[in-house]
Order: structure tokens, then sequence, then C-alpha cells
């Protein structure tokens, strides 16, 4: 592991916050915005910590048209008592997606499912820092969203037509492994990040994750500008989910989507969330006598076993690097990461943070 | 493609149901076997046609302890008004997940969202079924279920402790594009029937689908013991989603389902299935003044353009079979397929289908 820095919880949250209220958000808004991005930190999710957040407000959010800092949640009306619907007017994603979450609760407290739909939503980072959020709660959660730009080519296309499109899983599993159990990923075979990186360092992409000019698969980074889904059709029908419930919902076609234009359409992502009571799934007779919690730490126990000891389970190296973290005292970050932090700081006037006084940890 | 003789609907449903009858069965589990299989067999799904669920039935089902004949499903007490859940008391899984489905789709109805959990169940076979047909009735439907054998070794390891586990979503999409969208794949890369047809072939299997008695990867079908999960982690961790959720019902240990024991275990497969209502999700505030179909069907329309005219949509091979079969006015069938006909009509004491008075379509 590369030495990293030491940063402590504060220091970040502080200057994530500044750097947002900069930006015209309320106060709200930029501690959600902070929450979200130094739990991805926390459990090493580096692809979509604060640096990456702030670039996407730049590049498609309040730099762009897609976000409206202060903009005003709205709810619509609707018949159905265990689903909301949200037009999010474009707000910041990560306090849509922490409210609708914490809305899709209520209803699964009362209902044993609840739905939250957002129309007008803003890219909300990172999916799994929500479920995993209201797995920690005790609920099993999923949500969906359409990506900010259209940039995968369906199964057996040429040309890119839908987002990168994450599902994301969470299951209430602390007591049963320790820490939540979140399958969490985007469903290309790589991100386009991804494919930059393998450009600077020169090496090839793996085979079918991405296609030239001309819609051919190619390794070849310098080459590539679109991205095939994982799993061929599966990854396609998987993407293409995220698409046709945006569509119910009132997102738009995706090859328009963050491409802002006069032309009357619309342009924003939708999200989708679902928490569902684990109550609501007991069927009550576990063998053995067993509890719920303990039938679910058994079946994992039985997936695990025989030999299999060098199996993962989703979530697991998200677990141990917030262990890490914990036990660090504080937030990870490279000498490079640090770098593009002081950017942030100069951008916004707050102190630059001074690497020779952070702690490292190895 | 092969020659297929053409065997009327009455004549496949009459010796389906009495199959069924033969081996217990009532009169209503018979015509909802039946009903499924020749939905399968319409829609081409040739894995699960009538001859696959009876020989299941005779390995996993009334011929073993996973399937009983005449079981009556048992609601259970629930505090959540948008969630079932069933004891199916090992009931035939087709009559269950119809019966399950029509109960969510009740829910969904009321709350937007419903969702019905079964316990104690058998195989349903074929879940795509299921969700199209909750889509041609007009909602977004999903179902997921444990598969009757853990033969999928998890990504990482060596030992199979997972079932194919698939997973089946349905999109109301029959006015934007003529059938419903229909995403309905197992999470193993093929199924081990494909292995079983590669080592008759002499051929090898694609890489990374199966692993041999070390646990470790073969293209060699006849080294080929267990499967692994497509997409590598991202496989591994739908195939693990199901069996959350089935230990969250109430299934036990993988690796003992369907092994029958006098162990106080529990060796039965669990369901989930659910329902939206596509009402339930709609922001109402489609672009170009569509309405929300409208607007499925231009996102639809965009995905497949662009120059993506040969992409297919999930459930499109489904439909064209269905057009191919009507078309010809009943369920097609190769020469090997009616032999196994035959033999069912005689160990049901049926009169055999006789291939000279068969039309055929080339």
């Amino acid at each position: 592991m590369e030495t990293c820095f030491i940063v402590p919880m504060s220091a970040h949250d502080r200057l994530v916050k500044a750097a947002y209220e900069h930006r015209g958000y309320d106060a709200e808004e930029a501690a959600e915005a902070a929450r979200c991005c130094a739990e991805a930190a926390r459990h090493g999710i580096r692809t979509h910590n604060a640096i990456k957040a702030i670039h996407l407000d730049s590049a498609l959010g309040s730099g762009s048209h897609g976000c409206v800092p202060r903009a005003m949640i709205e709810e619509l009306p609707s018949r159905f008592s265990a689903c909301r619907v949200w037009n999010a007017n474009r707000k910041l994603g990560q306090s849509v997606a922490y409210r609708a979450m914490a809305a899709a609760i209520e209803l699964a407290d009362r209902h044993g499912v609840g739905v939250v739909s957002v129309d007008n939503a803003f890219h909300y980072l990172w999916g799994g820092g929500y479920v995993m959020d209201a797995a920690r709660k005790g609920y099993i959660a999923y949500t969906n969203c359409t990506a900010g730009l259209a940039e995968v080519v369906p199964f057996g296309g040429r040309y890119p037509t839908l987002g990168t499109n994450p599902h994301s899983w969470g299951f209430p599993t602390v007591e049963a492994v320790g820490f939540p159990i979140v399958v969490d990923w985007a469903t290309s075979v790589v991100a386009m990040g991804r494919v930059q990186q393998f450009r600077r360092e020169g090496r090839p992409l793996p085979p079918m994750a991405a296609v030239d000019r001309s819609g051919n698969p190619t390794t070849d980074a310098e080459a590539a500008v679109s991205l095939l889904p994982f799993g061929g059709h599966k990854g396609y029908g998987l993407a293409l989910i995220n698409e046709l419930v945006a569509a119910f919902i009132g997102g738009s076609l995706p090859t328009l989507r963050s491409r802002w234009a006069g032309d009357g359409e619309k342009h924003t992502p939708s999200f989708f969330f679902q928490v569902i009571h684990p109550g609501a799934l007991a069927g009550g007779a576990f063998a053995g006598g067993r509890t719920q919690i303990e039938n679910v730490k058994a079946v994992i126990a039985d997936v695990l076993g025989h030999g299999n000891g060098g199996v993962l389970l989703p979530g697991q190296p998200e677990a141990e690097w917030a262990a890490r973290s914990d036990a660090a005292g504080g937030l990870l970050f490279t000498a490079a990461e640090i770098a593009a932090f002081n950017e942030i700081a100069a951008g916004c006037g707050e102190a630059q943070w001074d690497p020779a006084s952070l702690a490292s940890a190895g």
C-alpha cells in the first residue's frame, strides 16, 4: 500500500464544507456533501472522495447546469402509500440521496417496503454509501441511478447510449459478519477514469472493456472512446434497467443527459431508492431454532466455508479500509490527493494542509 | 433453425396436465404447471419446457422430497401492509409463483409496491415467465430464487456453495416496443446442462465458466465439475444476493439445499417476488409533453439508435419465438423433444404423438 497521510476527519469536513458553501450551497447541503465524501474516503472509495465530488460539481454540477445550490425538493402527490415521488429540482445529489433513503426507511417501517423515486436529480456519487448507511441501521436497501453521461455501448452495438448505470444493494449483516454486505458496482467493465489511468500508464485495457471510434472492441487505451458493459448481454440488461426505471420516473434520452441545450428536453439523471424491513421477509421458521440474523450468519459461513477461505464478501474491502482509517485516527490520502485538496483549499480561500504536519500510515 | 414439429397447445397441455396428475398433483396445480411449460416452449425457452419440468419433478420434486403434491400455501401473519410472507409447504413451484405474483400485483395496486416472500418453496423453473406475465398486465416485476443445488463457486473460491441463482426483471413495454422487456438470466456463465451439452459435443467450454475437481478454472468440459459466476466478483455478488434474501426469509445452508437427510435442517429454496405499479414511479414531468409510456418508448429508441441497429432488447428473442409459434399455430419441438414427450406419455398412460401426423416448421 502506498504511504498515506492521515487527515483528521474534522479538517477534511471543514475544507469540504467550505468548498461547497463557496459554490453557493447552504450549510446543510455542504454538511451532507462532506459526510458522503468522508464516508467514501474512510472506506477507501478513492474514485468518489471529495476531490472527485468537487471536480464533478465543476464539470456537470453548479459549474454547469446540472446542479442548483439551495434548490428545494418538491414532493409530488401520489395515491400509493408505500411509494413517494420527488422532484429534486437539481438539488445536490448527496443531500437528496440521504433524505430519500431516510424517507424510504420510514415507509418500510410502516409498510415493510418503501420506494422513493427522484426526478430531476443530480449525480449522488457513491450509491454504495447510502445503502451501507441504511444497512447499518438494520434495513435491506437498494438504489440505482442513471449516470451523468452516456458512455457505454449496448451489447451488440457500436455507439454509447447507456450510462455506466450502477446498482447498489446493502444488507444488515453487521451482527452476522461485523459489517454490512454491500454489492455496489457500475455496469461497465471499467469506468472512464480507469481508461484514462491505463492511458497514462501506457497499459492495455482488459479485453471487451472498451470500443474504438468505429465501435470495435479494443484493448488499446489510446484508441478507446466508449465503454462496454460487463458480462455481455447480462451487464447490458442491468444497465438498461436503470434507463427504463428512469424513463418511468421522468428521465429523458440517455444520449442527451448532462448535455444542456435550449432544446426543451430534460437532461437530468433519475434516482430510485428502495428499503425493505427485514422483519417483512421473515417466515420465522429458521432451521436449528436460529434467529433470523443467526440464520443469515450460518448461510454466509456456508458460502465461505468448504475451503473457500480466500473468498471476500462484497463490502469487506471497504470495511477493512474503514478499520484502517479508524485505527489511524483519520482519513488516508496520498501525497497527490493532499495536493488536490490544497488546490480546492486555494479555490475557496481555506488554509492548505501542510504534509509536514500530517502523520502518515504505511 | 432445426426443423420443428408443430404441437397444438391443447395437445401439449393435455399431456402435461396428465403427467402432473399422474404424479399426484391436483387439477389446478397440473394446469399451472402446463401453463408455465407452454409459455416457456412458446417463447423458445427450451431449457425450461415440460420435458425439463417433469425431469426436475422426478429428480428433486415429488420423486424426491422437494415437492409435495396438493400441499397448501400458508399465509404467515405480518404487521407490514405491503408485504406478505408465505410458507409454501413445498407446493409445486409454478403454482406458488403464479399466485405470489398475483398477490404482489394486488399489493402494488394499493401501495405502489408489493413484496411476497416464500419460504419452503420448490423450484419455479422459469422466473422470466412470471415477470413477463406481470409486465404484460402493466406492472414492473422482479423475482429471484435460490436454485435447487449449490453448483457455483464464489469468486476467489474453489468449492461450489452458491446456486445458479437467477434474477428476473420484467417491464410493461408492450405499448412501447410490442413486447415486455424481460431481463432474465442465471448468475453463472453457463448452466450445468450446457456443460453436459459441451461434453457430449466434445467442445471446449468458454473461459472462466467452470472449475475442475481441484477448484481450478478449466475449459475442458470433461474435467468441469462446478460453475463460475459471470463477470467475476459482480456475478458472485448477484448470486450472493439471492442467498441473503433467502436467508432472511428462512432458507438454510446453500450446500444442503435439495440434499435431503434426517438432520433437522431445511433443504428448500426460497422465492422473492416484487411488483411496482408504474404509476407509483411517475414524476409526471416527461419531456416534450410525452406520456409515461411514450417517454419509455423514446428512451428505448435512443438506446437502439445512433447506429445501434443490431442491438436486441432483452426479451426480444423470446417475443420473436412466440410470434413464430403463433404463426405456426402451436408449440415448436424438435424430433428429439417429441421423443421425450412420448416417453412422458408412456409413463402416464397417455397417447403418444405421431410425428407423421404433425405439421412441421423450418
